[in-house]
């Protein structure tokens, strides 16, 4: 059986299309954009938004929040990533964070599985990382230009094509999580 | 027949009992923190929280959502004050506008009134002004100290006692709009 992916985003879809035929799980794509619900708590978000979805569409599925999470300004943009991008932008997060020696960051993905109204599971996934002096990079979207995993080589997620990315991202780690306890807790998947 | 104000921020609750004395309507206060949706529309904000917690009540009652629009920042903080505030705060705000030369700016404050389940108003109020070049003023809470109301006299909100700023602000025009909307339609309030 095939899970569907909601997201109104479709670089989304690609990268977690890409990440999950690893672990050998296929997947549809339903695009739509969802309530989210403001919270701290991307687990919680993420929750929110399956739980809206699924009398639709009453089939297994899978919705994701992604949120960038910077020490030297108290966490924020967090979960508010996406507005905070459309806004302020990559430049408006550097100009915040001049002046300011710690540029450490995680990038942190949450996912809720659901397989019926009442059976639901979330899962976490997160790189640590820095965030660059400048934009650098032309590949991925959103934050990528500004946000250099620590487990790579000085290169941003930009600087990386999605392969690669795919290798290290927070998002990767969160289907990760996500494919391993469906293994173990349902095979049928 | 009082209504019930719903928020968990008391300063919200001191400028909304003043603000209504003047319309001879009383209100009581229930203080808890609301689920809020993730939205650019303050409206649709305080409607979810308003919905969500009727049924616990029952009885009529009001949210408000208040959100600060910067032109230059495309709108930002926008619905997300709040969070922008708790982290990066007025200071943050200052130094994302540092050369701008535009620093308009639009305070908004939506209200959602219920007086059942099915049986919804929303208003809306707002206050044009501009961002102080530094953080003036000690009373209020939040962006006061950074907001000059337009139709003031280059005081930021914060320099303004209570019931001064109460005759500007975008939480006033927004709570006269339901003020009078009720005496018209709904005069047994």
């Amino acid at each position: 059986m095939k899970f569907i992916f909601v997201s109104s985003n479709i670089h989304k879809f690609q990268e977690v299309q890409e990440i999950l035929g690893d672990f050998n799980l296929e997947i549809t794509f339903h695009q739509q954009e969802l309530p989210e619900l403001q919270s701290e708590s991307l687990e919680e978000i993420a929750l929110f938004s399956a739980k809206y979805i699924y009398p639709q569409l009453q089939r297994p599925l899978f919705v994701e929040d992604t949120g960038l999470f910077i020490h030297a300004l108290n966490g924020f943009p967090g979960p508010y990533a996406s507005y905070v991008y459309k806004t302020i932008g990559n430049s408006g997060i550097l100009h915040l964070l001049e002046g300011k020696n710690n540029r450490t960051a995680i990038f942190k993905t949450a996912i809720a599985l659901t397989f019926s109204e009442t059976d639901f599971k979330t899962f976490l996934g997160e790189t640590q990382g820095t965030i660059a002096q400048i934009e650098k990079g032309k590949q991925g979207w959103g934050y990528d230009p500004i946000f250099i995993p620590l487990e790579g080589d000085q290169r941003t997620y930009a600087e990386m094509d999605l392969h690669e990315k795919n290798q290290l991202s927070h998002r990767r780690k969160c289907l990760k999580n996500m494919a391993e306890w469906l293994q173990k807790n349902k095979p049928i998947f």
